[in-house]
């Protein structure tokens, strides 16, 4: 497999960014789904880039972009102040699974919450995503809440 | 019931916010649990009341701190840009459960992220915690989701 950096994103990687979030029939199934750079997203992105507290992390192979996630290093008064870190919006270019580029994107991102003093890492995957499940428990993530979530 | 208002914690509400997140003993048998506020917790709370994405809210009654919860606001470039709010360390003091103040505790939380333009609410619940994921259902919220976690 040709060598993986993984990066902060920068504006440019917006469309890909887009199209690899795309690239997905739950995602497609839910509202609000959107392959272009829109205002909304532009702004969130700037908004994202500016919080020291939120990172979207890209993999980079051969220049191009193949993998993302987004980051979030959230501080807490639970368990001595625990700092823990949200993983978001996870994604390997689906012509490339299998390389474990997936868990090469997902070991980065455990460096850097370690590095930022978090304790713990965390996610949800929807229910129907069998296969990330494994992904994720083969990582050590154990499945022992309920992830619930309500459209507002 | 007595009216029960919300507000941010102050840092004197610190002590309380403890006493209610140790109330619990899926919490208890948890690592790192403390009860006494250390430089940690200090330093987390300092930190929380800095960020504007992130919010300790109380629920005063006669006086008295009665529940809490801790809001993260997470701008995301998902569906459209898609803002959501994520909840965590939501407690009602276990001696003034069964008057809906956790209920009226979770309405205050989504209208503060519905005017914060977050269109998701979001909490992971421990599964032995069968309780309150009924009670999140009645609230409208959907188990959808695996709830993965990693200590690091």
């Amino acid at each position: 497999m040709p060598p993986i950096t993984f990066r902060h994103a920068r504006a440019t990687d917006l469309p890909t960014i887009l199209t690899l979030l795309a690239d997905d029939a739950i995602a497609r199934s839910r509202t609000g789904y959107a392959e272009e750079v829109t205002p909304a997203i532009d702004a969130a992105f700037k908004e994202i880039s500016a919080d020291p507290n939120n990172e979207i992390i890209v993999g980079e192979q051969d220049g191009q972009v193949v993998a993302t996630l987004h980051l979030t290093y959230i501080p807490g008064l639970g368990r001595g102040g625990l700092r823990r870190a949200l993983v978001e919006e996870v994604r390997v270019r689906s012509d490339l699974r299998g390389q474990r580029i997936g868990e090469a994107l997902m070991v980065d991102a455990m460096e850097r919450a370690r590095a930022r003093g978090c304790a713990l890492i965390q996610l949800t995957t929807d229910k129907r995503r069998h296969e990330a499940q494994r992904f994720y428990a083969r990582l050590g993530f154990v499945a022992s809440h309920e992830g619930m979530k309500r459209p507002l």
